[in-house]
């Protein structure tokens, strides 16, 4: 059965280079009336290669070989993928996971829609004015589901580590992103159980000695758990700005998923014991979507758009 | 014909989920005598998705679905990729890029071996007594290559913009991670003119000036060459380590390729500002393979191991 049976493509919403995934808008029949047609947002994405595979994949499942380039020991050659036969099937991978959303709402189409991101340079002045005021007028519910996590209402099986210490303490579980198997894709978080600390712009050189304490327990936690991975091979870094305004840390492997926007716990430690308002007094620069409302915020308070440009 | 016929596996050298990159090392049968057998070192990289096949991948390509799971309007489906019949091979694009050493030499074995990373801790001291030492114990003939570009002897026909004033100049050219083609994987390199400024570690509150001048003139300049993209699209970065120790700075797109180890050079600029030996004085932690020499200068240099903890 073909789920993409009468798929009829309209446009591209997004592409990811990296990741090698496209996400597109079209439509499909309705299952009970093939007359009409409802909205599908589809996402193709190229597996990952499977180790277990590896030997299987250079010498089973390519072919029509075209050979781009030579230079002395070097060849560049493009292939395709030979279609396994039934008995094949379980040795040769899927090349290809789809996640289709049917019929998809005007939310859905948004949410997987390419928007322009620019960096965007917070003064401290346009933190106090703008950002501040912005993060307070958040409606408390939205992160009621980190409240759960902390007083013990939901998630508790998946919790690998709990400090109950209320100055210092902390839960540590897996982040949704990791797969729960693959050791160099681990993804961890940290969630703090104060909650004064709304981001990296609240820490001064009073959070030194938390922020050490959080540090040197995942460090032993983390590879006591995990076996596989290494105190040195943990990656531990904050967000700014993050997804959600109750101080959080997230830690992943050294050869797994990084993106630009890291502030390194370390660095951050550093800076607060070299400069006490570092984070105050420092313009913070990151990318931000135009469809945020964050940058909607920034735009209205500066029409002549300085938070654009240096 | 198939440039892999006799191929056969050994084992896998590395891999990086992220890219969907494998490298494997095996054998194939020498060209003028076929009972000897080479070393070779293959890459397997499945290919991005073109903009252009968007509706092509979508209705034709994609056979042999499986449906993994569906919730509510969410379906999650794996699928295989239909080989073209002959005459559709030029709207059906390969899905594989391949490249191939053969015969691979003992360091080309190691350059593709995985090797384990540790974020090491450079403190103030190791830069001194280690890493300077290492840095100046490279034969200065390794960046030859830069000199040339800068004294215009190579890579002339490239070069995007050329600042010839000796103190505040660089040379601005294409990366050769770059396709040239791709706007979002857009790639440029800034070599400076001046030869006193090794990296990161060198750089004080007297070069505020300096770095300024970089950064409006390339805000200005890539987006007039390249005018698919804006200034406040730019990534504009620098890497410590970096690979080579004669200054230079990375741009790229907002939405290209990036990396952990970014400094952002706004960031730069923030902190030389606020701290005129913000870099003299810092602890510095990055990502370092154990195969690195600088690590193996660490190693021996600090044989409690101090670099690798905090």
């Amino acid at each position: 059965m073909n789920p993409l049976e009468g798929f009829e493509f309209d446009r591209i919403l997004s592409e990811d280079i990296t990741t090698r995934t496209i996400n597109l808008l079209g439509t499909l029949p309705a299952p009970d009336d093939p007359s009409k047609r409802l909205p599908a947002v589809l996402r193709l994405e190229k597996t990952a290669l499977p180790k277990e595979s590896a030997s299987v994949l250079a010498t089973q499942v390519l072919t029509d070989f075209s050979i781009l380039d030579h230079n002395d020991v070097y060849s560049w050659i493009t292939a395709r993928t030979r279609l396994p036969a039934k008995d094949e099937a379980t040795a040769i991978p899927a090349d290809w996971k789809l996640y289709l959303i049917c019929p998809a709402s005007p939310q859905h189409i948004s949410k997987y829609s390419e928007q322009a991101r620019f960096f965007v340079r917070e003064t401290p002045s346009l933190y106090e004015t703008v950002t501040k005021k912005w993060i307070e007028s958040i409606p408390p519910k939205r992160i009621e589901w980190v409240y759960n996590i902390l007083e013990g209402k939901k998630e508790q099986e998946s919790i690998v580590f709990d400090d109950k210490d209320p100055e210092l303490g902390f839960v540590l579980l897996p982040d949704s992103k990791w797969d729960r198997q693959n050791p160099h894709s681990l993804y961890l978080q940290v969630i703090v159980r104060r909650r004064d600390v709304r981001s990296l712009r609240d820490l001064t050189s009073a959070h030194a000695q938390f922020l050490k304490h959080i540090r040197s327990t995942i460090k032993k936690v983390v590879p006591a758990t995990f076996v596989y991975v290494k105190p040195e091979e943990l990656n531990i870094f904050v967000h700014y700005q993050p997804s959600y305004y109750h101080f959080h840390i997230h830690v992943t492997h050294i050869r797994g998923p990084s993106t630009g926007q890291h502030h390194l716990l370390d660095d951050i430690i550093e800076n607060i014991e070299l400069s006490e308002s570092y984070y105050q007094r420092r313009v913070l620069v990151f990318p931000l979507g135009v469809e945020h409302p964050l940058y909607k915020a920034m735009e209205e308070a500066d029409p002549i758009r300085e938070f654009l440009n240096s």
